[in-house]
């Protein structure tokens, strides 16, 4: 869908009255220059960006509060923003209005060692709370690759590679503070690890992108750093040997704390661009957490499951340089694909189905890559069902594209048919609003009033996740 | 709160016109008599029933639907009705209407053994399933004690004695399939094991105690049975002890499946009621999952850890039928701490704080509970900071009430300063409207919003949750 279609039938707001009692509040902390307004509308992915009005770099919830107030009053549209480092056209300011930057919300306001939690201010990301929390033996798990924002993993429900242990944000955020498109501060869930205590508004919360309200706090769950960690790779003749020695490996309950596929176009990418020599392969990437004597059980269980399905040359990485290479070129995976073929668009999406149907899922998908002569590398946290391509298209190729955007229905109602959903973790944004209508129909019907009871001007990062 | 305040300012409709099309729909399977209705109107609890005006024996989701789109019509409440299990007056029909009993709606509708799911009809309860389940070497883990209904455990987001291993009914429904406030039906969530696809409309549906809609049909998580199970049993000098080295456990990362607290108040009438002869000591009762090898890593760390805070005795139950005597004890508890003082009245309350407070917690709730001459036996699910008191009251002692009531006042008010909850896991029903509210503040307003937007008549369980 272009950024054009879902400008749908509400009509912009001016947005000068506003900015001019937003300047007022925040000074030099409001911004209209064009290159900051681009860079704000733009997330990392294929979807065309559009800038918001102006930028309001927020430094507290209170802050929040007041520019969202402002904005209610002339209902102006509201689009937060954490890295800018989502996957589905999410801050792109549709409608324009205020971009609400939370970057420099970057307080760490509590850590309890004792009840492993801490709460965070939005700004504050993935990488710089496990630095803040490296010396208490404590770490936060969920790993999206980039180094994103905590308030924007909560509003995008992120997850990445090691949810396969220590689940997603879903699981793992425990309260949250949120400014109400009318601009009340709401702090939602607690400290307690369980609570029969009304309506779940921190789930609620959790994964609605911007478009129930702004995320300012959040409180997480932390985990003491395992005992012992190792790392093994593993290549297999062919792509279904490895997909169903993951199948196998969350089959037999072991727990694995990461398993990662490659297909062998994506290890060719990363040995070019990490410096890497791995067999052009199919091939998983392992990781296994826990005592030393269960992690020397976990991988022994795993190595002779690899073995019966044909894989080969399980190595392990037991030093942490050597696992920081190997998760590092996995994180990289989606640079080095786009390295794969300069100059090329790259355009990531992905799904997630139960893991029975998964080798089929990846194997017909990989079918219809090849028949559609498009080059797009797999890769997939497989022991959720969920996998990822990054389709590499040449600008200004509109058959390509058409292609791409075939290959793509394809495989949603692919996965969707098999049980699954589509998306596994980049979320609707305004690129998979269609896909998410394929998923859950009538259900889709009840968002929207959930959507509509919260935000009843449509201001709260309009044109995402649910049209009103 | 007596039933009466609870009334609110809603008049009751007169439910005739809607029984009237309910018998044409239903012929015997509605039932207006005298007996059937007080059974549906009054829980386990100490809280006050009120019988509905009749009750509708559903049998499909079809039929659900078409039970709600006639009350609908004619504004009349709906209270949905399972085991009748809950604990805080949650079915009492407060303004009368239609309970809609789901325990004939007892199909296992699908069992993904591959992928570890199944779906299964509401009104399956734990226990049936669970012997479903028995020849395929998966189980269902979610035991609140009571052999619940699948759909109201989802309903009162359940959990129990295993929950800090397994996780609550928040963390093991994958989905559900509802009938709203105006008789649609909708599907929530999916079978994949994650997606950022949309509001979790799933998880907003779990704890909101049928004000929301009727659940009808629930997709769960299950487990592959552990291959080695061990349960042991601790005595302690003191209560301190035994809370000190449940904190412990947790904090080392053990991951214990069961950690139980009785209080020495409590294992005197467990072994009055099940026939037992433990030592009259605060008590904790273990259960370990895992290999073999894991299983006796477990043990050996929380036997050590045991043994520094005080405890004595570790016993080792092993074999099946020592371990289900163990948990048969304990599921009793509320059973025996009635028959500690026969003719009495039993309320039932639970709190649940961060674990660091656990101690001081139980520590000041007990010496209150003694100040007050009450007998009130303690018994918790101690990994996850959550313990529950029966408080065993002289039916028409108005004084001895009212100081329970203050003991209860104080032991939430202080829960809650500790940051916990008003209830880990009994919920909210009519009985802890006010502690809801003194727990989210300003969110509960936003829960009102919710429950407006998807009941904007108030007729699913009126008086629940929150005030209209």
């Amino acid at each position: 869908m272009s950024v054009a279609e879902s400008h749908f039938d509400q009509p912009r707001v001016d947005p000068a009255p506003a900015i001019a009692e937003l300047e007022a509040l925040l000074g030099e902390r409001l911004s209209t220059a064009a290159a900051v307004r681009e860079q704000h509308g733009k997330d990392v992915s294929y979807h065309e960006g559009m800038p918001p009005d102006a930028v309001a770099f927020a430094e507290t919830t209170d802050e929040v509060a007041e520019i969202v107030r402002i904005c209610a009053r002339h209902k102006t549209p509201v689009v937060p923003f954490g890295t800018g480092t989502s996957l589905e056209g999410h801050i792109a300011a549709l409608r324009g209005g205020i971009c609400i930057d939370v970057s420099r919300m970057t307080a760490i306001l509590e850590v309890n060692q004792e009840d492993l939690d801490c709460r965070v201010q939005a700004g504050v990301t993935r990488k710089t709370l496990n630095e803040y929390l490296r010396d208490t033996g404590l770490f936060f798990p969920i790993d999206p690759g980039a180094d994103a924002s905590l308030g924007g993993m909560a509003a995008t429900r992120a997850s990445g590679t090691n949810a396969v242990r220590y689940g997603t944000m879903r699981e793992n955020v425990l309260g949250l503070t949120v400014v109400t498109a009318d601009g009340r501060i709401v702090r939602t869930g607690g400290r307690a690890r369980k609570s029969s205590a009304g309506y779940d508004l921190t789930r609620l919360f959790v994964g609605s992108e911007g478009t129930l309200g702004v995320i300012t706090e959040v409180q997480l769950r932390l985990y003491g750093v395992p005992e012992a960690t190792s790392a093994a790779i593993c290549h297999f003749a062919d792509l279904e040997g490895a997909v169903n020695t993951a199948i196998a490996t969350i089959q037999t309950g072991v727990p694995v704390a990461r398993i990662e596929l490659l297909d062998e176009v994506q290890v060719k990418a990363c040995n070019a661009y990490s410096k890497l020599s791995y067999p052009e392969k199919p091939t998983l990437f392992f990781e296994f957490h826990g005592t030393k004597a269960g992690v020397a059980e976990q991988a022994e269980t795993v190595g002779a499951l690899a073995e019966e399905f044909g894989g080969s040359g399980f190595q392990w990485a037991t030093r942490q340089e050597e696992r920081t290479a190997l998760w590092q070129a996995r994180h990289d995976a989606y640079w080095a694909a786009k390295a794969l073929k300069p100059g090329s668009e790259g355009w990531a999406t992905d799904v997630c189905v139960p893991i029975s149907r998964l080798a089929e899922c990846i194997l017909e998908t990989k079918r219809d890559i090849q028949e559609s002569g498009i080059l797009a590398p797999i890769v997939g946290h497989v022991g959720d069902g969920n996998f990822h391509l990054v389709y590499l298209l040449d600008p200004g190729d509109a058959a390509q594209h058409k292609a791409a955007e075939e290959v793509n229905d394809r495989m949603i109602a692919r996965a969707l048919k098999m049980g699954g959903t589509c998306t596994g973790e980049h979320g609707i944004g305004y690129g998979k609003m269609h896909f998410l209508q394929a998923e859950h129909g009538e259900a889709v019907a009840l968002m929207r009033q959930v959507k509509l009871a919260l935000d009843p001007d449509n201001i709260m990062n309009p044109g995402k996740v649910v049209r009103v």
